[in-house]
């Protein structure tokens, strides 16, 4: 018998944005740039082997339900294919990375992690950020070992012309409330190498997340410094949460841009599957004469239905 | 658990079409050029979220099934999400308009609303006609109130440059055999206007439909009278249906075209779901001057399949 | 109720491709260029219509599971939908043709007919090789008259300036442990006709299966002489297969070009839907001179998953 799981996601939302020398606009958002996350459908599924052993699958699509369009690629979200077992995870293909895993832990009570989230909605791009998926990768991730884990991932190039190979590690603990971890990321093309500390810890009465991360680019590029805070308060079906980011670029010793940002949200959870929300976000950029280079505010009410 | 139900329909017939200027071209048609409609595949459902209050969403891919190819954007058809209740229906997204829903009325006994239906295909459209679904789109549906409805759409710009706003409204009544409504439709990218006043009458033998419509465009576009009407006559597994449409455009206060046409059909359902399929359409447009500009007979045997 | 079967396939490997002139690459395959297969996913479906009749359906789309690519047109495995019952099968739309199933016949026990097969990946391809797939198709396959078997395809033109008809006959007898099949296709954009005969004996301890081809194009295109042969032997879970084929095509009575190559494969089944696989293949081809215009040679490991 067949054991595919189809399941999705369809986010949207009305609201407004204000960009730098620009007016405000109204429009609606397709999820992923003004609302809680990307709108998604997907197959999965895993086939138990014996002994432990499984297989497993993932392809997920990303589309735009503004418009009905689909992301490209088809599977852009994921298209792996694996095996897991007691000696962890091994799996092949298109997916995020493991630096990405960590950068996600800084998130978690940030904003929902999603377009309200100012680190990583302008404030980390201001000067480059890293790629979150890789094609043609081949990754690792272990077991949990008393709350310690680790994991990693390599891109192969698929085109001996160039070297487009990229190579991430992440390491953590979790455990009960309390989740440190740390990831790295070296992206061959731009030789841009990033390294993350992330961290999370959940009170009870409120759940804070925290991340610091590093660019080391090449001179051309230069270096990213980079901080993000966030909390999340639960209220029953209500969630607020909050969210601070600033980050610099140097460049040759010199600062050449500047940016900081903070964010607030709220959910409203009607089930499991369906939730309400509104967010705001605000963010600048200056360069290094101190000349404002972005200023964005995003405000938006809208649904998420998880099937 | 998952609530999704995975649907769609293939339709694919062989015939020929004869236009104007070229010859009688025998060839195999995707549905929506020469079926009874355009295959589809898609996912849906609906969550109860409790006290009459549902979650509901809808993404639909239209494709050529002559040659596997997606239409585009990819859920052409559809992609909303939305809540149902006492109050009606709220989504956001794109989907057809509430004035296609009045027009689709008016074709309802009329061949089928298929390929074979002239009004939708050629006659309507030669002055020019109405988008029938948007992206960006607020929508909202009154419950029946003893019969009687409404519903409107606004469809949001996405790009402060431009204004393609669209705002269409619906109103009717329908009640057992009965089914009167009339829509509205302003577009203003183009600065057109669309108004269709629909009815559809169950006699029980025979089942009729009529529309008739009017487009107030600008100066350069012109203004467009049509009119409609069609039969249907199930007998058993068989349904026969006959069309008929007639469409005029005024620049100026003179004549620029007019056009008219007519559409014969018949089903045989194998099943609810499997039905075999037989039409023929004509329909021909002259200028200003009385010349033909277009001249076209359509003839085809399909398959229609619902999963 | 929905009678819809949502099914796929991931196949991913690891490997390296040494082609001429070229260093040797280390990098990832789709599936389709150094795996088992290409990865898909897919509708299926069947209705039951009473008297033995079945409608029947099937929409596969295929992909690169290496980036998440659809490949294209989306569907474009197959987009079919037709009737079969006590008279055969008919379907319209696009799907492989008959004589294609005559060539997998050639290659049933030949690598796993994968892309280490060297008559399908390189060989037969040196002097240009038949379409396997055709869009606008009118299908008919006999049922099995006491092991006796035949198939027919026409593909439309849709197009009245060009003639890219197509017609393609099969003709075949399988009983126990006897395959043997011949096929006929006839492109008319190329004016190219291929004739296949093909073989396969289930031996027990292995099966075989061999294939002799001839194309018959213009004098510009030349004509092909093709031959393979494999032999399949299963060892409980494991399957070990070798493969050969060579082709030598003419123009105007003269040699153009030769070409050879073997291939030989090992796959695991950790259950019916998922396997381990490892494969090598090589082929060359020489010009009229003798001189070497490609020399291949692929290795690489891999999983495949059915669900």
């Amino acid at each position: 018998q067949s054991s595919v799981t189809l399941y999705g996601r369809v986010d949207l939302s009305v609201g407004s944005l204000k960009e730098l020398g620009k007016g405000s606009e109204t429009k609606m958002f397709q999820g992923g740039d003004g609302g809680l996350t990307t709108s998604r459908w997907g197959l999965r599924g895993s086939e138990d082997l014996g002994g432990g052993l499984k297989a497993i699958y993932k392809l997920e699509n990303r589309f735009n339900a503004t418009d009905g369009s689909s992301q490209d690629p088809f599977f852009k979200g994921e298209s792996t294919v694996g095996l897991s077992g007691g000696f962890g995870t091994v799996r092949l293909g298109r997916s995020t990375t493991v630096y990405d895993d960590i950068r996600a832990v800084s998130y978690s009570a940030n904003v929902f992690d999603s377009a309200f989230t100012p680190a990583s909605n302008g404030v980390f791009k201001s000067g480059g950020d890293y790629n979150s998926r890789f094609n043609n990768m081949i990754s690792y991730e272990t077991p949990s070992f008393g709350g310690f884990y680790a994991g990693l991932n390599h891109a192969l190039d698929n085109d001996s012309t160039k070297n487009e190979t990229m190579t991430a590690l992440k390491a953590g603990y979790k455990n009960g409330p309390l989740h440190a971890a740390l990831g790295y990321q070296n992206e061959r093309k731009t030789d841009d190498k990033y390294v993350a500390l992330s961290g999370a810890y959940d009170l009870g009465a409120a759940s804070i997340s925290a991340g610091y991360n590093q660019r080391n680019g090449t001179d051309a590029n230069g270096d990213d410094t980079e901080f993000t805070v966030g909390v999340n308060v639960p209220l029953g079906a209500v969630n607020l949460s909050a969210g601070y980011a600033n980050s610099k670029t140097e460049k040759g010793g010199a600062t050449s841009s500047k940016s900081s940002g903070f964010g607030l949200g709220a959910t409203y959870s009607l089930s499991k599957r369906t939730r309400l929300y509104g967010g705001y976000r605000t963010h600048e950029v200056k360069n290094g004469a101190g000349t404002k280079t972005a200023d964005t505010r995003l405000f938006a009410l809208g649904i998420r239905h998880d099937f």
